[in-house]
C-alpha cells in the first residue's frame, strides 16, 4: 500500500539485466558509447522525427531546466500553469539555467492551463515594450501534476496561441508515457504534429533509476543544448549506463507497458475509491495518480494500516476533527498491484 | 590495451551486487533513503569527521561547482592551477554555478600549484578594493590532471597561505583514492587535518557508474548545499541508486583497493615506459596515469596494433615526420591487468 | 497639460546650482568626493540612523536591484504586489542581480499587498522544504504604482509579517517624499522604526536627473552592496554630480518641498475630477498620481487639446464607441502649475 | 599638479551649458528625447556608419559589460590583455553581464595584445569541443591601460585573426579620442573599417559627466542590447541629461578638442620627464597618461609639494630607502595646463 510517488518505486528486471550487459568492457565516455546511437535511432523512428536531436540528462529538473534556457533568454518569460513542476518543485532551477528568466503563472482547472488564460498572458506579454519581460516559451506538463492529461487536440489548441506569437513550445513529460496511454495517440501526434517543440521524456517515474531524454525536434539549438549540459554538469561521462537504461526502456515498448500497468493501477483506485460513500474525487484520474478526498478519521485508520501516501496540499494534518475531509494524493506505478489497490480500498473503505 | 581514460571502464561487480540488492520494494526519495545514513555515517567514519556533512551528485563537475558556489561569492576568484579540471574541462561550469566568479590561474610543474605562486596571487586579490574580484577560494585537485599527488605536507602548505588570507580550500578529488594509496596517509590528514573544508570526493573514475560525494567538513553550510544541488538538478529522486553504490565502494575498502589496482598498473606502465630508450616520461607518474613520450613512428605502431590513448595535449597528429616525439597520456583504471599493460610495452618497446 | 509621468520634468533650479558649483577643480572619484560624506551625513541625520550605510546610483532599478540582492539568495523569492515596479516594469532587473529569484506576486487593492495575503503566501514559503524556492524578502512600494500610500502602521503591519517570518524588508521609496507628505510621519517613521531593513530613496521621480540612495539600515551588508554596485556598473568614477545633487535635494527640505508642490497639484486635479459628472476616480489619489476614468470621447477632446498622459492599462485605445469609459493615469511632478491643472480640468469637464 | 586620473576631472563649460539648456519643460523619457536622435545622427555621421545603433550609458564598465554580453555567449571566453580594464578593474562585471563567460587573458607589451599570442589563444579554443568554453570574442582597448595606442593598422591585424576564426571584436574606448588623437585616423578607420563590430565610445575620462555610447556597427542585436541595459538598470528615465551632455560633446569636435589638450600636456609632461636624468618612461606615453619611474626620495619630495598621483603597480611605498626607482601613473586630462605640468616636472626635477 505504497503510493507516496512513482519516484519510489524500484525499477523493472530489464533495465537491471541491461545494466549487467552493459557493464562490459570498456566504452567510451561522454555520450559516444554504441548504446545512445541505437537510443538516438529509437527515439527518432518512435516520434518520426528523423531529425530530432537527442539527448539523456539524469533528472526531469535537468531535462526541463536545460530545455527551457534554450528556448527562453533571460529577459523573457515562460508560460505556464501555476502548478508546474517547474514552478513548484524546482526551487528555481529555470530561472537559474535560464540566467534569470521568469515564469508566468497560467491558471485553469486541474492543473491543465487554459487557453483563454494563456492567450491573454501572452498577448499580454506580446505588447512588452522593453521595459517588460518578452514572451519566452510556453511550457506545458503531460500528463499534469493532477494527474491529468492533456488530449493531443488540447495540446495543439496550447501550442496554436504559442505559435500566433511565435512563442516556442516545450512539454515536461515526465509522466508522457502515462499521458499517451490515456491519449491513445502516437507520440508524435502527441508533440511536433500538435506543435512541441522540445520535449522531456521522462524515464524515471516511470521505471529508470534517474534517466530522462531530451528531445529536440528542430535540431537548431542541439550544440547549444550540449554546451549547456556540459556547463550545467549534467554530462556523464560513463554515459553508457544512462543509454543502456534509456534503450531497454525503449525495447519492446517496455516504456509504454509500465505506464500501462500504472495507469490501470490508478484506474481501479479511482473507481474503487468512488465506489465508497465516503470519498471523492478531487481531479480526474486520468493518469496514474488520484486526488481524492475522505475524512480525517479514514486517513488516520489508512495510516494506522501502513498505507503511505501524502496529504495533498501538504499544510493539512491528521490531528484535528475526525470528520474533516482532508485531501490526498496517490500515485501508482508499474510495480503497483491490484492486490495493493485493493488492500487498499479495504481499508478505507471498511 | 586500453588507456584512453579511467571513465572508460566498467562498474565492478560488487557495484552491481549492491544495485540489484537495493533493487527491492519502495524506497523514500531524494536521498531520504536509508543506505544514504548509512553512506552518511560511513564518509564520517573514514574522514574522522563526525560532524561533516556529506551528499552525493552523479558528477564530478557537479561535485566541484556546487562545492565551489558555495564557498566563493560571484564577485571572488578560485585560486586553481592553470590546467586544473574546473578551469580545462568543465566549459566553465565554476562560473555559471557561482554566478559569475572569475578563476586566478596559478602556475606549478606538473599540474601542481606553486606555493609561492599561490602566495603571489592570493596576496595581490587581498589587497582588492570595490573594482577587483575579491579573494574567493582556493582549489587544489589531488591526484592532479598530470598524474601527480600532492602530499599531506603540500596539501597543508597550500592550506596554510589560504587560510593566512581568510580563504577555504576545496579539493578535487576526482582521483581522491588514487593520491590517498600513493600518500599512504589516513583520508583525514590529506584533508581536514591539513586544511581542506570541502572535498569532491571521487567515486566515478574509480569505478562507479557515476557518483560523487561532497563532504563539507564544516556543516554550516550544509542548507545551502542542499539548496544548490537542488537548483542544479543534481539531487536525485531515486537516491538509492547512487547511496548503495558509494556503500558498496566504501565497503570491505573497494575504494582503495580499485585504486590499488589502478595504480599498480600505472606503475609497471611507466616502470616499463622508462625502461625503453625509445620513451621518456613527461610528468612523474604518482597515480593511476602516465605521460610519457615516444616517437610519432612507435605512435603510429600502437595505434595500428590496436591501443587506445589519446595523445596528450590534443594539437599533435599522428601524421608526420617518424622520429618527432609526441607525448600520450595513458590511464589505468581498477580493471587494467598487467596482461594489457605488458602487451602495451611490448607494442612500443619492439 | 503634461501628464505623462514624473520623469519627464526638468530638474529644479537649485539642483542646477548644485552641479555648477561642484564643477570645479579635482575631485576624488567613485564616491570619495567630500559631497558624499556629506549626503551620507545628512541622511543618517534626517532617518535618525546613525549607523545606516548609504550609497548612491544612478536608477531606480538599479536600487531596487541591488537591494533586493543583498537580501534575497538565488533560491529565494521576493514577496511584492502583483503590479509592483519590480515585477511590471524592470525586465526582470530583480532576477538578473539576484542570480535568479523569483518574485511571488501577493494581491491587494489599489497596488497595497494585502497584509492576509501576504500572511498566506509567506507562511505557505516558510513551510518550503529543498524542492521549493525558500521565503527571502518582501519588497513594498510607497508611494505605489496606483498612486496610493500605506501609512507607517500599515507598513508595520507587512513588516511584522515578514518579520514573524524572519525576512528582511526592501521598501520601493522611488516616490517616497510624496508617501511621506501623505502620511504626516518622520522618515524614521515611515522605515526603521516599522521594520524596513533597507530603503530605495528615491531623487528622480522628485527633481533630480538620475540619482537615487540606497539605505540599509544595518550596515551588515554594506560591503556586499559596495561589490554589488561596482559588478553591476553602478559605480560611477565622477560621483561628486551624483553627491552634489543628492546634497542639493536633501538642503532646505528641497525633497518635502518639490513632493508637497506634487501631491498638492495632483490633489487638486482628483478634486476636481471627482466634482465632474462625467468622470471618476480609479484608486484614490494619495500622493501625486491620480487614476481615474471618463469616457472615449472626452479623451479624444483632451487629446486634441494637447493634453499629454497614459490610458492605462495600456490596452485601451482612443478608437471606438465615444461613450465608453477610458481609464488614465495622470502624473504631477514638482513643476505641475495649478494652471496646467485648471486647464485640464476645463478640457475634460467642458 | 592633479594626475591621479582623468576622472577627477570637472567638466568643460560647454558641456554645463548644455544641460542647463536641455532643462527646460517636459522631455519624453527613456532615450525618447529629440537630443538622443541628434545624438545618433551625429554618431552615425562621425563613424561613416549610418546603419549603426548607438546607445547611451552613465559608465564605461556598464558599456563594455553591455556590449561583451551581447557578444559572447555564457558558455564562451572573451580573449583581451591581461591588464585590460574589463579583466582587473571592473569586479567581474563582464562575467555577471554575460551570465558566466570567461575572460582568456593575452599577454603583450604596454598593455596591448601580442597577435601571436591572440593567435594561439583563440586557436586553441577554436578547436575546443564540449567540455571546454567556447570561443566568444575579443576585445582590445584602445588607448590602453598603458597609456600606449594601437594603430589603424594594429587593430586591423587583431580584428583580421578575429575574424579568421568568425569571433566578434569589441572596442574598449574609455580614451576612444586620445587614441584617435594620436593614430591621426578616422574613428571609422579606427573601427568598423579596421574590423570592430561594437565599440564602447568614451566620454567621462575625457569630460562628461558619466556618460558613454556604445555603437553597435551591426545593429542585429540592438534590441538585445536594450533589453540588456534595462535589465541591467542602465535606462536612464531622464535621458536628456546624457543626450544633451553627449550632444554637446560631439559639437564643434569637442570631443577631439578635448583629447588634444589631454594628450598635449601628456605629451609636454613626458618629454620633461624624459629630458630628466633621474626618471626614465615605463610604457611609451602614447595618449593622455604617463608611466614613468625615478628615486623614492624624488616620489616624497612630489608627494609633499601636493602632488597628486598614484604609484602604479600599487603594491609600492613612499617608505623605504631613498634611491629605490618606484614608478608611478600620471594622467593628464583636457583640464590639464601647461603650469601644472611644468611645476610637476620643477618639483621632480629639481
Amino acid at each position: 500500500m505504497h503510493f507516496t510517488s512513482d519516484n519510489a518505486s524500484p525499477v523493472p528486471p530489464q533495465v537491471m539485466d541491461a545494466l549487467l550487459k552493459a557493464n562490459h568492457g570498456y566504452s567510451m565516455p561522454y555520450g559516444n558509447d554504441p548504446e545512445m546511437s541505437l537510443v538516438r535511432d529509437r527515439i527518432r523512428e518512435i516520434f518520426e522525427a528523423p531529425e530530432a536531436a537527442v539527448y539523456l540528462v539524469a533528472t526531469g529538473t535537468a531535462a526541463n531546466a536545460l530545455s527551457l534556457a534554450c528556448l527562453c533568454p533571460p529577459w523573457a518569460t515562460v508560460f505556464c500553469h501555476r502548478n508546474a513542476h517547474i514552478e513548484e518543485d524546482e526551487c528555481a532551477a529555470p530561472e537559474f539555467f535560464s540566467g534569470g528568466a521568469k515564469l508566468t503563472l497560467i491558471d485553469g482547472d486541474h492543473a491543465k492551463m487554459s487557453p483563454e488564460a494563456l492567450q491573454q498572458a501572452i498577448g499580454f506579454a506580446a505588447r512588452a515594450g522593453v521595459h517588460n519581460v518578452q514572451k519566452g516559451a510556453v511550457s506545458l506538463t503531460n500528463a499534469t501534476e493532477n494527474g491529468t492529461v492533456y488530449t493531443p487536440a488540447e495540446v495543439r489548441a496550447i501550442c496554436d496561441i504559442a505559435k500566433a506569437h511565435d512563442v516556442p513550445v516545450h512539454m515536461d513529460g515526465a509522466r508522457f508515457a502515462n499521458a499517451l496511454i490515456t491519449a491513445g495517440c502516437t507520440p508524435a501526434e502527441m508533440t511536433w504534429k500538435a506543435g512541441v517543440d522540445v520535449l522531456s521524456f521522462g524515464g524515471t517515474k516511470n521505471g529508470l533509476m534517474g534517466v530522462e531524454a531530451v528531445v529536440l525536434f528542430d535540431p537548431a539549438r542541439a550544440w547549444e543544448f550540449e554546451l549547456r549540459r556540459k556547463r550545467g554538469a549534467h554530462l556523464f561521462s560513463k554515459h553508457r549506463y544512462l543509454s543502456a537504461q534509456m534503450l531497454a526502456y525503449l525495447e519492446d515498448d517496455l516504456w509504454l507497458k509500465l505506464a500501462t500497468r500504472a495507469n490501470a493501477a490508478a484506474a481501479r483506485l479511482s473507481r474503487g475509491i468512488l465506489s465508497l460513500d465516503v470519498a471523492s474525487l478531487v481531479h480526474p484520474a486520468q493518469a496514474n495518480a488520484v486526488f481524492a478526498a475522505w475524512p480525517r478519521a479514514v486517513h488516520r485508520r489508512a495510516h494506522d494500516a501502513g498505507a503511505a501516501y501524502y496529504l495533498w496540499p501538504g499544510n493539512q494534518s491528521l490531528d484535528g476533527p475526525d470528520d474533516t475531509p482532508l485531501s490526498a494524493r496517490l500515485v501508482c506505478s508499474w510495480c503497483t498491484t491490484d492486490a495493493d489497490v485493493d488492500a487498499f480500498l479495504d481499508v478505507i473503505g471498511q
